[in-house]
């Protein structure tokens, strides 16, 4: 099999997650905001305080109105972004026109800003995708009022708060008798917890490859350790600013985070704290393992270098004498003689094998 | 084709990107500052408020004088820097002369200062010349006063400013409603978001040589990410300083910057902060790119020395044995043997294919 | 010997390492916390002051209550963490949830709380495994109340502390004279100081690759180097955050940590910088070491190459030679000379020699 | 011509460039300060204020006396530094001895220390050789009091002045109207634009290498690139520090420079930080090309093997089959066919042929 | 001589240099501390103040009782720090148990700590070995009290005070009339000095290297190098700590240090970073000759690839046609013409000048 095909078999899915990659979205604010009009906004709201929780599917702006009267908590789930839509959701709630630009825009780095009325944050969601490789972001963009919070997701498919809408059904969870800065917190906790499940599949990938580094090396590693290095690198810059948004809410003088509450936050700073660690770790794992293979060919092709050697130089004497007997002269010394051929035969092995005497005294071999 | 001449045919247009490069302008205090007489200046004005938007285009500096009734905000862009028609308006809004040195001097880092009576910036606006490649850098500076903001442009061919013209002959836009400082970070706000322009032609080069390296690597590919390599750095540094440009805005305690206000400067801070991650991002992958191209090149260095091993020691035994019955004795074995040949031939291949047998079981390819 | 066999002979306790690192737990919020049934909790607790110090040890959380008089200062050694009986132990000491849950999950970056009413930490204990070359990490929490110090160790076979154990019993240690925040000290300095026996094995195992590198190189070193490296990360980053958790209890202005005491939490302060810097600099020297190696192998194939161009040029003449009077043409010249033969083989030595003296004059052996 | 020759001819004047270095003074504090008794200390003095200028060269200490009555600015400029005549005046002007030590031992960092009553600074003044393109530094220690500026150079040879000279001599300039501080700010912003003259240099050597590393590569360029960083690296430390310099009088608290003078400070502060950043670049360029070299080298060399390969290739049919009929056997298959010999050699080519098209097939050429 | 023991000869220093450092000491709270009983503790007391100065050397302990009139000035060195007589001094003048450890441990960074009542630093000696090219550390202390200084140093036979103790017997010296703070600077200051001794031996070997590598390479210097870079590590390491220590004596706040005194820690905090800056400046001299000895061993490593390729390529057509030619087939083309032989011998030649050419057109050599 050639190179090329043997190049092109290994490489196949590889190189499908090279062009993949491309659909990434990067931010661009002069591109049109994320208004997918084929994906209807849904609107999913929770209406809770100690006693009770209502819980609201629609797809209705309608119901989407701020309280007046203090005694429940609202949270305001919105799936799948339309422009119009958000635009008016957030004129209701009187949130400032830049967070909404900031809503509509995806590719934006973590980050929190204080409206001094209402805080905004926005951060990224990320899945490991099993078949490519890749890594997937998604952009969450958290308001939190007095009373409401509402989170915003471009995609309705999935997300991380399942285990937290199971909480607010049950009665005696703490996220029922708190204030609603606790539920922005249940939010943020559940997405930073999420990035160790990431990890731990980049970490999954890390270990096979070294398995394959140091017990069966071959010429596609190179190429996947590339690519491994690029996704760790992805979830680096994702979540590194995510870091400074949790620091900023943890000490926030916005009263809208309770004093008690702001532990809460120190607890998600440990976490996010750790979880950049483990990328940068991955980083350096991965450039060791780069460096171990390269050296493993240098190594190799060292050893390939000294067989060329050994071959050649084994072949010397022989082509040397046999030159020289084989010349067509009518005087050749030993040439009638009785032994001349064996004299001749000898000749060739015994230098050969004082030559590789030599040689491996010398400390070449 | 010689190696030279497809070098030069290959990298023909990269070198004369090289040497065009060098026209760049880098800062020389003592280089007369930049007069353009062939370029005349011309000032743009827009006297405006909330109920009416006047133009005036012209050559005559007279029509720039400031206004002493507040109920008007002036923009005035002057395109085309000609030293003293720059040093007289100046001098007429009461711009310390350092200020004037600053916008007359190209090749400068983006940074603000504070005259208290007025605001200034100089930042660059950026360009990618799609046929060389290159980034093409002009340094816009800017004077906030109280009811006016001045621009000045070297080059007055083009700037990112067309969709704020557009905003300012509406009636209804929020820039005909608010204060110059919000003309200000249109201004600045626009640089900016155009910086992304930029970066996505960067991004979409190094897609391209990620295709090249990984699909069909040649030679000319390392010239090539050597030289995007620089364009990415040239944003960067370019870039930059910008961050604290905005950072000084946003948190500024003059006045001039009303309080109301600061959340635009923030807005911008984090555009310019993901422009910044971007540019380490790409000069990254860049470095990967060369690394893997370097790599590549070495493992199919050791290809082509197995190849040449193995070939060498196929060889040998053909070589040693042609060599010794080609000798010319009277007495060689096997000479009259019915099967000498055969025996002989025999023998050369058989010892070849156990070589190479014995050489794969050793692992040595 | 063929190379994969000494591959596997060298590496094969390697390779056992690599895959024993498997094990190594790291933390992932959504796995169930660290509750081993099979290891019963064992409560030790020391009710001491400095006329008396009484042990008892005890697997009843029974006895494990706040003492409500002040004469009275108590250390409760928590051996084996099973979920239930942690949370108790944690409520009948108001100790807050968010540091039951970090007692329970493994895994963790050092760090420091203050709740107030007591001041948490949590840091690595490490121990070298002589058989594997690696490193094991055991998580101790400890809990500092106004006069009771509680300790958590996941594995109860062995910490650092029996040496503070001892001075317990001693009438006249400080230890029995001081507050708890001393006993506290205690602990953290037993731990910190037990970090400089793993570093020194780390250093001797530095020493040994750096004899094998510079007197016998062999290419099991470079996995060797690697893996040394890798587990010098380990300690590094195990290590780094137990000095930020120091500097906030040197710094703390928590009245539990008494103004007299700061200072010993200065000298920890001290050792955990210089653990950090050894780290540091082994990671430096296993670097250089990697660099030296592979360098001296690029070296060794330098030399290599120059026996291959050496013996390769040595047989050039003799083949030309041998080849040219080989042929079989009636009239070759000199072939029916008296010295043609001799005249031939002379010239065959005297061009190689030539070439020699020639190569070596333009310096290239 | 042999390496070592061609070594030589090319490597003649870059050497001497290395030992010429060696003379650069280095700080040691147990040498001798800088007295030169061949050269004569020279003081040059200007008496000025709006109305009028005196200049006063001479080498009489008497002459450098402090001004009593404030209607003068005082400007004394000393060039070579004998220790007992420095002291002298320093003892006259009651500064500090520590600053008189500092004024008289070379090799120092850039720095400024408040006396109170009077201001101190020392940087570094650069010039290019462009004989040998070594950078050469001169120590400038500057004094600034109440009413006066003393200004130290132990080299009377050079400075960057000659353009402050002329404006003191012009009644009209701004610097007969200030006060003395606006002189020192003269003084170090006329040594800190001289950096950029000496930045233009290294970067026209820079570009020069680029074309030679792109277009004609050869083997001298390591060398001369690896100086170019050495001298791009000694300017890079001697001017970072004037950085912080700068910033200490911009921020000064002292009042010996006014309030209305800070924006000076500011202004020289812009320039350093483009100067600094412009050395960092040009060191990035600069490893950049280095690498771009040895990767090229690599490159050749691949190329360089293929050819090897080839050649091998192709010859081994003919050596084998040229071998195996060259036997000297009583019977050999075809001896007495009519068109054996025709049948052997196209053998030879075709086989040699089929192999080469074997190999390009797999992608090995 | 074979390679393994040219390499022994020329190593043999260097490997021997490589077993003495291990006996350097590190850190290790658990090891006993510094107890020398072979070394007696010998005690010099300085007794001072303006008008006189008593000078006492003894091994009595009872000499060393603090001062209670304010007096005098003492300064009390100790060498040789035997446990139970530094125990016994340091308990004498009241100093923390802390401390005391301190000075009895060696290998730890340099740090100073505030006790109130009296100040206390520790930092290292530097000397440097020129025969083993090793620099050695020897850990000096400080204790500065209100009016006495004690120095504390483990090996009595050397240190860098001499010109201090000449000073101190002048009754003209400013040390005489000062507080003791002044002589702890005038301490510091001597050692940090010192350190610039060692320093210039570092870059004379750094200098030396520099011409074996630029002028005649051998394979040794790269272990020179390295070895190098090593001791330029071991000064970093050791000195960058001193300059925080001397900062925090310059700032600080405690009475002992008198106001007019501090700006001469401010000059050693010059000095001190002035070295720091060195050892970074060699250590990056030292990797740039290591990379450059690495670039010439590749890019002589192209050379000898070269004449490999043009000799194997010279010797092609002597080969096959030699090897045509001397098969023993009955009709051979040309074997009875005249000039066959020539012919053929012609043909050898002009097919390899050919080859030759076309190689060099094509800018393979
Ligand atoms: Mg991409
Ligand atoms: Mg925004
Ligand atoms: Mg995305
Ligand atoms: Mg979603
Ligand atoms: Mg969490
Ligand atoms: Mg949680
Ligand atoms: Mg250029
Ligand atoms: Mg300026
Ligand atoms: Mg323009
Ligand atoms: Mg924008
Ligand atoms: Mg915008
Ligand atoms: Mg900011
Ligand atoms: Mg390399
Ligand atoms: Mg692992
Ligand atoms: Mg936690
Ligand atoms: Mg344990
Ligand atoms: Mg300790
Ligand atoms: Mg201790
Ligand atoms: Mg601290
Ligand atoms: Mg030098
Ligand atoms: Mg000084
Ligand atoms: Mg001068
Ligand atoms: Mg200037
Ligand atoms: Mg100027
Ligand atoms: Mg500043
Ligand atoms: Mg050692
Ligand atoms: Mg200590
Ligand atoms: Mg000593
Ligand atoms: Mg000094
Ligand atoms: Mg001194
Ligand atoms: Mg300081």
């Amino acid at each position: 099999m050639s190179f090329r095909k043997a190049y092109a078999r290994t490489f196949g899915p590889l190189l499908s997650a090279f062009s993949k990659r491309r659909k990434r979205d990067t931010y661009n604010p002069k591109r049109e905001a994320i208004t997918a009009p084929d994906i209807p906004t849904v609107y999913t709201i929770y209406d809770y305080n100690e006693g009770k929780c209502e819980r609201i599917a629609t797809d209705q702006l309608v119901h989407c109105m701020p309280h007046t009267h203090d005694t429940h908590n609202t949270w305001i789930n919105v799936d799948g972004l339309r422009k119009e839509e958000v635009e008016r959701l957030c004129a209701n709630f009187g949130i400032h026109p830049l967070l909404t630009e900031d809503i509509l825009s995806t590719g934006q780095r973590a980050k929190a800003d204080d409206m001094d009325s209402h805080l905004f944050c926005l951060l990224p969601m990320l899945t490991y995708n099993q078949d490519t490789g890749l890594i997937h972001t998604e952009q969450l963009s958290i308001v939190l009022g007095d009373n409401y919070v509402i989170s915003f997701q471009p995609d309705p498919k999935q997300d991380p708060f399942d285990p937290l809408r199971e909480k607010l059904r049950n009665d005696l969870a703490p996220v029922r008798k708190k204030t609603v800065d606790y539920l922005a917190y249940c939010l943020i906790d559940a997405v930073v917890d999420d990035y160790f499940t990431v990890l731990e599949k980049l970490s999954d990938r890390l270990e096979k490859l070294e398995d394959e580094v140091v017990i069966k090396p071959n010429s596609a590693v190179l190429l996947k350790i590339t690519l491994l290095r690029q996704e760790i690198m992805v979830v680096k810059r994702a979540i590194s600013p995510v870091r400074e948004l949790v620091n900023s809410f943890w000490h926030s003088d916005n009263e809208l985070i309770r004093e008690i509450n702001h532990k809460y936050f120190k607890d998600i700073y440990d976490h996010i704290s750790l979880a950049i660690e483990y990328t940068e770790n991955y980083r350096e794992v991965a450039i060791n393992l780069q460096d171990l293979y390269m050296n493993q060919v240098n190594t190799r092709m060292n050893e390939v270098m000294k067989i060329l050697t050994v071959v050649t130089t084994l072949l010397a004497p022989a082509t040397v004498i046999g030159g020289i007997f084989g010349m067509n002269f009518d005087i050749i010394p030993f040439q009638h003689h009785h032994h001349g051929f064996i004299i001749a035969v000898v000749s060739m092995l015994s230098i050969s094998v004082l030559m590789l005497l030599l040689f491996r005294k010398k400390g070449w071999f």
